[in-house]
């Protein structure tokens, strides 16, 4: 029996990002992959599920989360065949994924137009020099679910 | 007619993210507004969906896109009963939102046990240094699915 490597996960990732482009969307693809095996994967449906929060990296986590029924994803790796843009390495923490491989860089992404190094520039501001103006209001009183949170029992936490 | 100010939306978002904690989720809510209406909301579903990316700011910005039939919600406002982590910055960034209310902090986040402000700091480390490890191979093949979006005619930007 063949094991499979991290190359081999990767190119599988890179498979689905290049057959993607067919398929109407964009040029990126990822699976997850837990014990030596691919228990999930996922393609940019950004613009064909009209959903811009439909990258290949969430997609992915959201399948395998499903087919787990966890959202903790610890004892997992996920190949992603672009480095993740912020909202994806977001998810990728809050899963508990165990690491991240990766081929393409977000540099590689801003040379065919994507905002991904734009919108890592964009974290690395303070907040007013931030193109989308962010604005604070009413902490006092949004306080009030937090607290409420804080003294919860029984909680779930995650 | 009453007008609506940035103020109540955000505290139908704050009342949102206190109801939401009586439902089995975390306590945070948000709004998303155009020409003056809500359009959309979302909660915190993250344990009770089974799904790491079920964030507030996330489901809203995909209600909205389903409702408005669109990825791209330039001429959208959204109220958030906390200020976002990356996943949903992110999100927001890609949504092209026009503007961003929130209310608590990273920080009061922090104080009641979520990893908000943890994911920001991991962000600004470098790769090598991250918690989660991170590991770039096969760039060359994978910047062939690149090659072939850039050479693409017809391909729908986002």
């Amino acid at each position: 029996m063949n094991k499979m490597t991290d190359e081999n996960y990767m190119r599988k990732a890179i498979e689905l990002s290049i057959k993607n482009i067919d398929e109407n969307g964009g040029p990126f693809g990822a699976v997850i992959v837990k014990d030596g095996e691919i228990i999930a994967q996922g393609v940019n449906r950004v613009t064909s599920n009209v959903d811009p929060t439909a990258h290949a990296e969430v997609n992915a986590i959201r399948e395998a989360s499903k087919k787990l029924g966890t959202f903790d994803l610890s004892g997992c790796v996920i190949y992603s065949s672009c480095e993740p843009c912020p909202m994806c390495l977001g998810a990728i923490y809050w899963a508990h994924l165990d690491k991240l491989y990766y081929a393409n860089t977000k540099q590689n992404a801003k040379d065919i137009g994507f905002d991904d190094s734009f919108i890592y520039e964009e974290i690395d501001l303070p907040k007013e020099k931030r193109k989308i103006p962010t604005i604070q209001i009413l902490n006092q009183e949004a306080l009030v679910a937090f607290e409420k949170w804080r003294k919860m029992d029984n909680k779930i936490e995650y």
